[in-house]
């Protein structure tokens, strides 16, 4: 058995300047609530007990992130692409791209694919100005992910922006129709939009959806499960967002789902697999 | 036991040329997304084997709809009172209605009624020009249908416009509210806002809910189970969708679902024939 | 045992002009909606029953609020205060305020808390001119609000707006993130919105979900229940709406709920007497 977590993040370089790693009451807070258990590595920032704790939860590979953000912390596409490199087959990396300036957008796009990057990541209303996912300047950027197949999360779900307003999934539904072959990550799986954004996914074949953490025991958890076990089995993609959940203790629990095997394996591994092309 | 369906369109007249029999591989793949098999008589086009499907559903009744539509494919209501004159107590027709010109509109409706349809069908999201369940042009034909008692279908869930904001039960809410007396059954059952559209039924006793297909084993069917259950058990009205679901296959899961006999003979049959005024 | 009702309105004074009183059939339709039987000293008027039923469901103590309303019946500070005087230790008092003058608005808070309220009671969707929690007409109120750490109400969800629109919780999420020291008491547990309000209170410390009747077996029930079993325990406030919800079938159903016992201790008693500053 062997899982592939969509939402990891280190504690190296640029993620450690991240309000999870800067402000660590705050991120353990976080985990109890969700009924988890702080992580050792997240709490020792040790490397090595996150590839101890990766092992035992069968993750045999970390999706990492960069990040546009001042309330979150930015992390650098340079930095991700250097843990990459610097941990060969452990992780796989998906660019961020700074949207305010469309022509500098799409030179960071082109060359974080040339240099490796198996996406890209938009999080509207995570960026210093916030923006909702339907927003007239990601228009060219979508439009340059789709002609070129480039798989494009967005972030759309959980605190990613200044209010719920910023999540409400009707913005997301239109990108993903007027972008009908751009294929789109839900990362925190737009949570709480729960029935809404499954009914998205329902209607385009080009949605995924990865709640991630925003599964654990929250409201609207079973609807997922029941999406991830009947239609959305092809497009539902496992993630804990360590180190906001413990990549161990969550993967052990998301274990126990009541998934049909062929679901499971789908969820954890060969949906992520086939969409980055990534075989680990 | 019998039951009437509230959504059904024949393979006949102007009904082939919808999109749901005109692009037969896409209709199958919504049928096997929705858990279901496609049904013999819908692949087939064949109106004996529906009438061989009805009868093994104890569906002694159909109810067939007019619609006004560029992207779902039109059905006139000639069409529709054909159907309906030449399967003598097989079907009931509900009347389209083109909202463009309110005087047309107005003609339109008290023709249909003269001609012996049961009720009118508003679509707003999937009329050519799409608009909200609550905008104005719709307000003169509401007021009308108020006025004469007429039972009136408003489509609102599922893909009925074009993003997810058109079927947000907001809209629906203000004219239950605007026009108390006017009974809405809402097609589609509102469906994903599956909370929101249950509140405006708790609230709003003109309103029923039909969720049809969008209910087989997705998010939100139990909470639609529940209300069916409890205080919409008078509002709840079954329908298949078909050919989008099998109209045995469908009967036959609904009829396993944990409602009270009483509750479950008002949603299949008693409901829709109170408010249609139909005895089959 | 001993439980706090967060939300009674007993047959006294002003409450006897609020529509619940006024026409009771309507109030009888409504508690029947949610499966309840309707309570005696409700039908009666009968302040004695109702100290009866209190007792006998281990009610040591019922919260009551002034109110500004039209289409609800409005009841006076003045009121509200001298029952609570009346009745040494049963009830505690939130007062109403009128948001329309923000000076008078303050005055009346700074008043009411001098008299002995224990908080203040906003109810947006329901004065006279309807507005949304985030009206900038109410800033100034909030701020004064948190400032002086005062226990704040805004009823959100339910009836409390002339359509479904006014109670989505964007407009709640601001308030609750501009002003995070107020702590909110959202009553009618902003249902139907029923994941999206728990996601606000997951992310928002200060703010308290109180859903009192919405919850009687109604669709959302058991998110709210997760809720209150996991990260929402320490704020999760119980309330039985009475007279809309029996005092006494309201509780007994609510204790059978199937809350870990610290949880529902929390629930039923301590949240509120932690809030209130009350231990009756």
């Amino acid at each position: 058995m062997k899982m592939i977590d969509f939402r990891v993040r280190p504690p190296l370089k640029g993620f450690l300047k991240m309000v999870m790693y800067s402000n660590s009451e705050r991120r353990d807070r976080f985990t109890r609530q969700l009924g988890l258990s702080p992580a050792p590595s997240a709490q020792k920032l040790s490397m090595p007990l996150l590839v101890e704790e990766m092992k035992a939860a069968s993750v045999v590979m970390g999706v990492i992130t960069g990040r546009v953000s001042d309330f979150l912390g930015s992390v650098d596409n340079e930095d991700v692409a250097a843990i990459v490199r610097e941990h060969p087959g452990l992780f796989c990396g998906i660019a961020a791209v700074d949207p305010t300036n469309r022509r500098a957008a799409i030179k960071q796009i082109d060359d974080a694919i040339a240099g490796g990057f198996r996406g890209v990541n938009i999080e509207p209303g995570a960026y210093p100005a916030p923006m909702y996912a339907d927003d007239r300047r990601l228009y060219p950027i979508y439009a340059h992910l789709e002609d070129r197949d480039i798989p494009t999360v967005i972030m759309n779900g959980g605190n990613a922006g200044p209010d719920l307003g910023y999540t409400i999934p009707i913005a997301l539904d239109r990108v993903a129709g007027d972008f009908p072959n751009l294929r789109i990550v839900v990362s925190h799986g737009n949570w709480p939009w729960v029935t809404e954004i499954l009914h998205v996914a329902f209607r385009r074949p080009n949605v995924y959806v990865s709640p991630d953490m925003y599964l654990h025991e929250l409201p609207g958890m079973d609807d997922y499960v029941k999406a991830a076990n009947g239609f959305l089995a092809d497009r539902f993609i496992y993630g804990s967002a360590y180190p906001l959940a413990p990549l161990k203790e969550y993967a052990d629990w998301f274990l126990k789902l009541p998934l049909r095997p062929e679901a499971m394996e789908k969820c954890i591994y060969g949906n992520a697999a086939r969409l980055l092309r990534v075989n680990p």
